[in-house]
Formats: C-alpha cells, sequence, structure tokens
C-alpha cells in the first residue's frame, strides 16, 4: 500500500508511449506493476528495465493477477481486447483504458465485464505528445495533466474511488464525469482543432506546382502552430472521429457559426466589430492561458 | 561600404519590435542607422543604447539624410507616414516598409513619393514574435528569416536591388513578388490562420459558466497551439484583415471547401476516406516541415 491509499497490483496493457510511460510512473511511486503487450521484444524489454516487473507470454496469466488493468490500446483493441480476454480477470478486478473517446468503450466494456463481476471504469487523461512508441516513454509524461474519469449509472463507487487514487499517485487532477459528456467535451476541446488543422493544411499547401515555393515560403511561425496537430496520426485520429461521430458533427457546426458570422463582418467591411470580436477571442484564450500557468507547473 | 556591397545611411522609422531588431542587426553588420519614432523617451533611449547613431525631435531632419528609410509602423500609419512626410526625403532616396500587406501600401507609396523622385519598393519580412514593444528587440530576430521584396511597373530597378541587400545583409532570404500576388499568397500563409484561431476559441471557450470548468480542463496542447495566434493583437489583425478584404475572403471559401469536404466525409461515416484525407494532410505539412529544416537553420 502506497502513501496515498492506493493498493494493489496494476497490469499495463499496450506498452506504446502512454502505457509505458504509466509504467514508469507508477513504479516510481512504488506500486508493483506488471504489463502484457502484443509483440514479444517488448515485453521482454520492459522486464530487463524493470519498467514491470512481470509479464507471460499469455495475457491471461498477467490480467488473472491483477488488482487494476489498465488498457493503453487503440480505441478499436481496447473493445476487442476486453471481448476477448473477458474470462480471464477475477472476480472484484478493475479494469480501466486511456481512450480518446469513452462512450463506446465504457458501453462495451460494461456489457461484457458486469455479468462477471469485474469492475470497468473508462479514464482519458489528457496527455501525450506527437511522438509514440515506448522508445519515447518518461515517467513525467503525466505530470499535472487533466484525466477525465468516466462514470455511467453501473459504475461500482469503490472501484472509482480506487480508479481516482491511482490517477492522482502520480500527480494527475481528476474529473468525474459522463461518458457522453465526455465525448461532447473533447469534440470541442480537441477533436475539432484537429480538422481545423486538418482543412487548413489542405488549403495552404494543396495547390500546384507553380504556386507552391511561394507558400513554402510565406508560412511561418502563425502556419506552423496552427497547423501542426494536422502531423498526427491519420489512423489514429480516423479511430478517434468514427467513435465519436455525432458529437463532432455538433461541434463541426458550432465553428461554422462562430466562422459565418466572422466572413459576414469582413463581406460587410464592419471591422470596427471585427476587431471587437478579436478582442473577445483574445480575452477568452489569455483569460484560459491564466488558468493554466496557475493550476499547472509546466511551463506553459 | 559594408562586406556584402550595401552602401548608405539608413534611417529607421518606427522603434518597436521589428525597428529596433532591424537597427540593431543592421548596426552589428556596419550600417550607420538613425532613427525616429514619435515617443521621444523612446528615441533617447535608442540613442543612449547606440542602437541608432542620429536621431532628432523632427521627422524631416533625420528623413532628409537617409539613403534608404524603412517604416516599421502599423499599416495605416505607413500610409500616413509617407502622406505627412513626403517633402523629406531627398530626390533618389528609397523608401521601404515592413508591413504585412502590400498592395494599399505600395500603391500609396508609389502615388505620393514618385513625382519627387523617391523610389518606394515595399517589403515584409516573415519575422516576429507573440511580443511588441523595443523592449522585446534582439538583433538575431530576422536571422534565416523570409522577405518578400514587392515589385510593381513602376519600381525603380536600382532601388530594388539596393532593398535587396539590405535584407540580405542581415541575413534573410529574399523573394520577389507582385503586390497582388503578395496578399493573396499571405491570405493563405498567414491571414487564415488568425481567423481559424479565433473562430475555434470562440466555438470552445466562449460558453456557458456551467461548462467553463470542463472546457478549461480539456483544452489541453493540441488547443493550445492551433489557438496560439488568437492571442494576438486585435487592433493589428483589424489593420491587416481590413487591408486584404478580398484576398481574406477568396481564402475563407478556399477553406470552406475542404472543410465542406470533411464534413460531408464524416456526415455519410466514410472513415476510410476520411483516413486518406488525413493522411495527405499529414503528408503535406511533413513535407513543408521538412523544407524548412533544411532551408532554415532556427531550430524548427
Amino acid at each position: 500500500m502506497t502513501e496515498d491509499g492506493f493498493k494493489g497490483k496494476v497490469a499495463v496493457v499496450g506498452l506504446g508511449l502512454l502505457g509505458t510511460s504509466l509504467a514508469m510512473a507508477l513504479k516510481s511511486k512504488g506500486v508493483e506493476v506488471t504489463g502484457w503487450t502484443r509483440r514479444k521484444e517488448v515485453r521482454d524489454w520492459a522486464l530487463e528495465q524493470q519498467i514491470i516487473s512481470m509479464t507471460d507470454d499469455r495475457a491471461e496469466v498477467v490480467l488473472s493477477e491483477a488488482d487494476i488493468t489498465v488498457i493503453c490500446l487503440p480505441i478499436p483493441e481496447i473493445i476487442a481486447f476486453v471481448n476477448k480476454f473477458s474470462h480471464a480477470w477475477k472476480s472484484g478486478a478493475i479494469v480501466t483504458d486511456i481512450g480518446s473517446v469513452k462512450e463506446v468503450i465504457v458501453n462495451a466494456g460494461e456489457a461484457v465485464l458486469a455479468p462477471r463481476g469485474v469492475h470497468f471504469v473508462g479514464s482519458h487523461p489528457m496527455a501525450g505528445t506527437e511522438k509514440s512508441g515506448p522508445q519515447n516513454a518518461f515517467a513525467g509524461l503525466y505530470d499535472n495533466a487533466e484525466v477525465f474519469v468516466a462514470k455511467t449509472e453501473q459504475t461500482d463507487a469503490a472501484a472509482l474511488v480506487q480508479v481516482r487514487r491511482l490517477w492522482e499517485l502520480i500527480g494527475t487532477s481528476v474529473v468525474e464525469i459522463g461518458i457522453r459528456e465526455h465525448d461532447n467535451l473533447v469534440a470541442h476541446t480537441s477533436h475539432i482543432s484537429h480538422l481545423l488543422a486538418l482543412a487548413l493544411t489542405q488549403a495552404v499547401l494543396d495547390c500546384n506546382d507553380e504556386l507552391q515555393p511561394l507558400r513554402y515560403s510565406g508560412c511561418a511561425t502563425g502556419f506552423r502552430d496552427t497547423s501542426r496537430i494536422a502531423s498526427s496520426s491519420p489512423k489514429m485520429w480516423r479511430e478517434i472521429i468514427e467513435n465519436n461521430q455525432d458529437a463532432v458533427l455538433d461541434t463541426m457546426r458550432e465553428f461554422e457559426r462562430r466562422w459565418d458570422n466572422l466572413r459576414t463582418i469582413i463581406e460587410k467591411g464592419d471591422f470596427n466589430a471585427f476587431e471587437e470580436e478579436f478582442a473577445k477571442g483574445k480575452h477568452l484564450r489569455d483569460a484560459w492561458i491564466d488558468y493554466k500557468n496557475r493550476t499547472r507547473n509546466c511551463g506553459w
């Protein structure tokens, strides 16, 4: 039992950037961490590096001994894994995940695990970098991150507390939220930005050969940052948008209302109104940045 | 005369971030730099710091001795300054500027200066930071930046060469371009990004009090970077958009075609097509980043 009241053995499934960093962070807090991932060479590497204390070729062996399992896989693979290995957990065990959407994952997890007395509680840590893979992992990845822990009517209260404690133990700030509320939220705070970065990149750089050298010269730091997340993984973002289609479409329409308003103002040539809109936007963003500076310790 | 073949006395008008940094950079290359700016205390400070070698309460005194004058002011003030002080330059003098749009500025500059035998050649260095003011200036601001030098049918060939040499002397890379072509280009490579960052910020952060704490928690590094330039100066961006209205509206419509395509794909649920679009966008952006890494030496 650690100083923060968290007890039990944690199995981390999926040793990519997020899973390996999580195992490192938990181990640094004195938690016993086991692990399983598809590739044997990564399992062996993690054991050699003492990032995990135990693994096995058969996932069932690792899962059967775990008090809490954290599934750190892409969205479709989280759902497939829970379905495939639902028999492996002991009754009373807790299973959580790190997927970027919660409704499809939590519904699938509860449907298959609740009948077996296994508690599924979905999580979503707002952490990551543009890199991937265990070679880029580091124990501090989750420092000061905010983590959403998703509740449903079925959520076991004691299991929820244990999942909260796991995240809080590694220095994150936990926010409880409903699954649909979560997916609506991240459509706004994350998914829409990826679609904008993508459409911007296409509008600026998908041009004829004659224009391209000028476009390359004319793009500087503003374009670089506004478009940065268009360099993310196409497969990962396909899976996220595919599993949050309705909320993403609602958020796209919300963006379009703001965009159309700006276009109308510019068409009318009402630049006093434009300056007011810009000042309001700047005020909103500067206030959010101030909040992050006050509540985080990560150099924002 | 400097080693690069640039000769003459340069007057910098407007000692903000861009003007002061320019004076510092030119001085470090052995150029004689004089200066004028509206606030007497800044003139005195720049003289004391030996950033400029001469100033005067009357702008005319500074301008009358300059071979090249670089006007580093906001767009409307560049135009107002050229109109107010057109009598001050000697015949054969060259006047350039750093404004973010070129058509309105160059048309105004040529109209008033050409009859007096003074050569106006517009410039636009792709340099700057989110900060402003002479206290944030540094000689390296222009290092490796790309600078557009705008040509018209009236442009004096020898004056164009001198303006090129001035920018090349301080380590920038010069691209010659027509004034309307320039304004169309920067509508794509810069102006549209500011409008997207603004509309995104409004769509995400302009919400009711109940939603706000969750939105604050859910926004992380993706939103931070995509929205960064929404924290820019409302007055400066009003002036830029106001003076590039048609090209900005064209570019907004170009963005909307890309955006509508993505929305249609998501509405149809054709996520194979979505993944293909994302992969194409990522490829376009990664290729541009590779170009910047090859051609610049600034840690991109």
